[in-house]
């Protein structure tokens, strides 16, 4: 028996054999060739065959995942077609090298030049190029890269990386889970792991090297707890794990119809955060009350230039009519910063994180805010629009992208399109600035969302993607909590309400201090939703106001969670 | 005539001819070469050459300047006997290259690496290795470069650039002043001109193609505006400015023996900042009232090892030695981030203002950290020593360092050392969440420095250092007020006194509200210290109450400063 420790992405426990994927022989030799246009027929030839299996395993990922989650596999389509790399390969065939050699070396020069940019996104391009580079060199080599689909039988996947064409091809009816060396919460197969349900645990560096094919394998996805080779009793105890881990999961169903009160039926909204109309289904599905925080930025990511008004206009309309009246708020652009679009030219910057990004690069460049804005306030007849700005550190700031959303209101009546007249205008207040003058904002906009993710990283000065100082991203920390009282208390004195959309709204430590601070909105992943609105069912938000008085009085982050552990979970 | 602008670095006013300076002529050809041992020993003689030069001006600028001024040319003596980059431009020659061209190519490399950094501290090391590598290949060429030294009448200097070893050696009797194409506010020539008070202007782009030699020249070093070939009312108009400006100076000399008072007798305290053991002699010439910030990252500067105990305990001492008793305020080691150390492995960050830095280096790195608490614990005994951590942005943070403090305390003692009884122990205010719970700190630290510089950047999320938002750099933010204004008063309410280190603490729209809020102590560069005394004393604490109270209903950053200007000035 062996337990290894990895990063769980997916919840849920499972126990099944071990099915280690085994990688295809993709050796080569360099040698040199004479007949360069052979040569570059051969690559082309294989491009052909690796378009067609591509587009293969896309439309099934487009069946299996929907059109947004399969949308991967046109970036690596892109990455296929891509002109440049394309004719670096042929320039070093036209030196004598052979194909198999030329692709691999213009592919890792590729791939050292996205991975060195230190940036999750660019990383993420890199591993498209290494899966496109390897289906291009097995067809090359005449190899089969291993097909998924052919399992059936119960099992659990060890590979080293899933790149995301194996995950597409996952059938949930047999794989019961997966564990990888590498990769981290954000990576591929990690967001497709949730949308499947499937518990998963990446990271392990050592799962590959630590089990046999075919060898027993327990898996828990909450911990990232893996076990190869359990004793009987190991298996039982998972097993009753598990069974008690859907027993939990049907008894959190039993909240999906369910308003959102505590115990003295005071209301709150729980709602979900989205990044794709798609989400919009599984936020329903999970009853959410609303859309809390939808991000705009896949409307602009994995393309070659920008979306158009058109195109961005029924996506809003389409979560818009999703949500069937139900509250949705938009936020507008937030790139910039790590988020990079390859067709927009930004400067090189020491700190991307207190840089020049959503409001501050959109009230710059106007064209490209006006066609969001046109397609917002088009859309906003189809449901309940909610409009709110990114990144407000200044009172100008917010009143320059009010007037600009007024400004193409009323160019938009005067074209003779219909715009609703009751959007609400807010901003995200997540920078310490907006914070600690919520009470001068809360009289202008109409409400205000805090961004508690950035909120934390700024007041403590901590850029939490950073291991070396992620121990001070305190979402207890009294600071952040005095601030978070100080905007509810601003927004309420002005008759306004207020939300929450980052992941402390969904954090179960937080959930009975925000509800004693009055916070009208909690937004979060869909996946917490249920789990959010039981916990908000057993607390009593009046009851909560001596525990806060308490908990304003200590001074360290650990000493508040352990308050809250002790006597509000 | 012709009027330009360029960055004013070093105030004042100077009307003289232009000395324009004409760069050498270091063209080479690159030529093939078969005696190797003899174009090494050619290489080995201009290495020789250079470096006697060289200790010539070091000596020279010892003088001029004082020693630590000096220590740029100990680092260029460094990079002249750098084995690394001799051994490349030897390999070279063992290729064939001639020595010339060796050189160039291995210091162009150099410099286009540490140019790439985009650092500031990096980018001044690119300019050392062209100075020396000027100067070597000056030598092989048998070609003199420029000696300023032989200067003698009234000129300003205009050149393309000044290189350390020219500045070093300006003779201030007859330079008014010098106006250069590139550069910035932090470039060594800038620095040495306000040490030296000669009025100039860097970065201009265009001085050297606007101006003949020996044409007439105005330099407003205030507003970087220079003017050739001026007509004589233009002449005569800052020949009057000069002579304002020169009455000014004579007027705030006044100041000098003068305590910090207001208008009605309120006390407050001016100090300095200061960042090497010299400047100490600077803010008493300027009659500062002690140090507020003595930053201690020199120390670990331009070497190549960690500095020993007795070395700083020898840089404390004097600094505590020159002060005479007077209140000095050492700041801990506040390295990481964008200041880096050849000798001290850290890891990339994608944020370094966000990132490792300060004392969330010094907590992990003990050794390092004992050194210096060592060093300052044994100069104690020398002067009115009080300590601060910088970047302290939780409770943990400054309870764990002031343990350990008192630990290497004990240790000492009981190593027999003698250790003052009275050091005060603060910390640096300068992130929001420090600042927001600055009741609970007041509570544990003898006193508070806010550093503005660092708390706005990250109230604002905004990087001051990146042009395209550093408009968001805004002292005046009511958010700041705020803050600072909850700073001091927590402080108060505990009994604890308040300084300001920041730039801030200095600047004239912020010091009638400072006062107004209570501030105990100002700490700012030497040359602003007289001026501000001068202000002081014609404010009155009292009348600024009733301004406080409109200022704090005011909702941005531009309305605060207008009323300042036209109210309090």
């Amino acid at each position: 028996m062996l337990e290894i420790k990895g990063i769980g992405v997916s919840n849920g426990i499972a126990v099944a054999k071990a099915y280690r994927l085994v990688e295809p022989n993709l050796t080569f030799d360099k040698y040199e060739i004479k007949d360069f246009s052979e040569e570059k027929a051969r690559l082309q030839r294989a491009i052909d065959l690796a378009k067609i299996e591509l587009e293969l395993i896309r439309n099934h990922a487009i069946e299996k995942f929907g059109k947004e989650n399969a949308e991967i596999f046109s970036a690596h389509l892109l990455v296929l077609q891509d002109p440049e790399m394309r004719m670096t390969i042929e320039s070093k065939i036209d030196k004598g090298v052979n194909a198999e050699a030329a692709l691999d070396e213009v592919a890792s020069t590729f791939i050292a030049t996205f991975e060195s940019m230190d940036n999750e996104y660019m990383k993420e391009r890199a591993a498209d190029i290494r899966d496109v580079s390897q289906r291009i060199l097995a067809k090359l080599l005449e190899v089969d890269l291993p097909d998924l689909t052919t399992i059936a039988e119960d099992v659990i996947i060890i590979a080293d990386d899933l790149t995301p064409s194996m995950t597409a091809q996952l059938n949930k009816q047999f794989v019961q889970g997966f564990i990888t060396d590498i990769g981290g919460r954000t990576s591929h197969s990690a967001i497709l792991a949730r949308t499947l349900e499937i518990p998963a645990i990446v990271g392990t560096k050592i799962a590959t090297t630590s089990v046999e094919h075919n060898e027993m394998v327990v898996l828990d996805g909450s911990t990232g707890i893996a076990i190869f080779n359990p004793t009987q009793e190991v298996v039982n105890e998972y097993e009753q794990k598990k069974e008690a881990f859907e027993a939990e999961q049907a008894a959190l169903r039993a909240y999906i119809d369910q308003p959102s009160v505590d115990r003295d039926g005071h209301h709150v909204e729980i709602a979900g955060n989205i990044g794709r109309p798609d989400d919009a289904e599984v936020v329903r599905a999970n009853g959410g009350d609303g859309v809390g925080l939808f991000r705009t930025e896949f409307l602009y990511m994995d393309r070659n230039d920008f979306p158009s008004e058109e195109e961005q206009y029924i996506a809003y309309k389409t979560v818009l009519e999703k949500m069937e009246g139900r509250k949705t708020v938009v936020r507008t652009l937030d790139i910039g910063g790590d988020k990079e679009l390859s067709y927009l030219t930004l400067p090189e910057e020491m700190n991307p994180f207190l840089g020049y990004r959503a409001i501050r690069l959109c009230l710059e460049e106007r064209s490209l805010f006006r066609v969001q804005l046109r397609a917002l306030l088009r859309a906003s007849i189809h449901g309940d629009l909610k409009i709110m700005f990114p990144m407000i550190a200044t009172l100008d700031e917010f009143r320059t992208a009010k007037n600009f959303l007024m400004e193409v209101k009323a160019e938009l009546i005067e074209e003779g399109f219909e715009v609703s007249d009751d959007i609400e205008v807010g901003m995200m207040v997540e920078i310490p600035s907006a914070a600690v003058i919520a009470d001068l904002f809360a009289k202008e906009a109409d409400f205000l969302s805090i961004g508690t993710n950035d909120l934390i990283q700024y007041t403590l000065a901590a850029d939490r993607m950073n291991e070396k100082v992620s121990y001070l991203y305190q979402p207890y920390h009294p600071a952040i909590l005095r601030l978070v009282k100080n905007v509810i208390d601003a927004a309420h004195a002005n008759g306004k309400w207020v939300g929450m959309c980052g992941e402390m709204a969904g954090d179960e430590i937080a959930i009975p201090i925000l509800l004693g601070f009055g916070l009208d909105e909690f937004s979060m992943s869909a996946s917490s939703i249920l789990h959010a609105r039981a916990q908000i069912s057993k607390l009593s938000k009046a009851e909560m106001t001596k525990h806060i008085d308490h908990i304003l009085t200590l001074t360290t982050s650990a000493d508040i969670e352990n308050y809250v552990i002790e006597n509000l979970l």
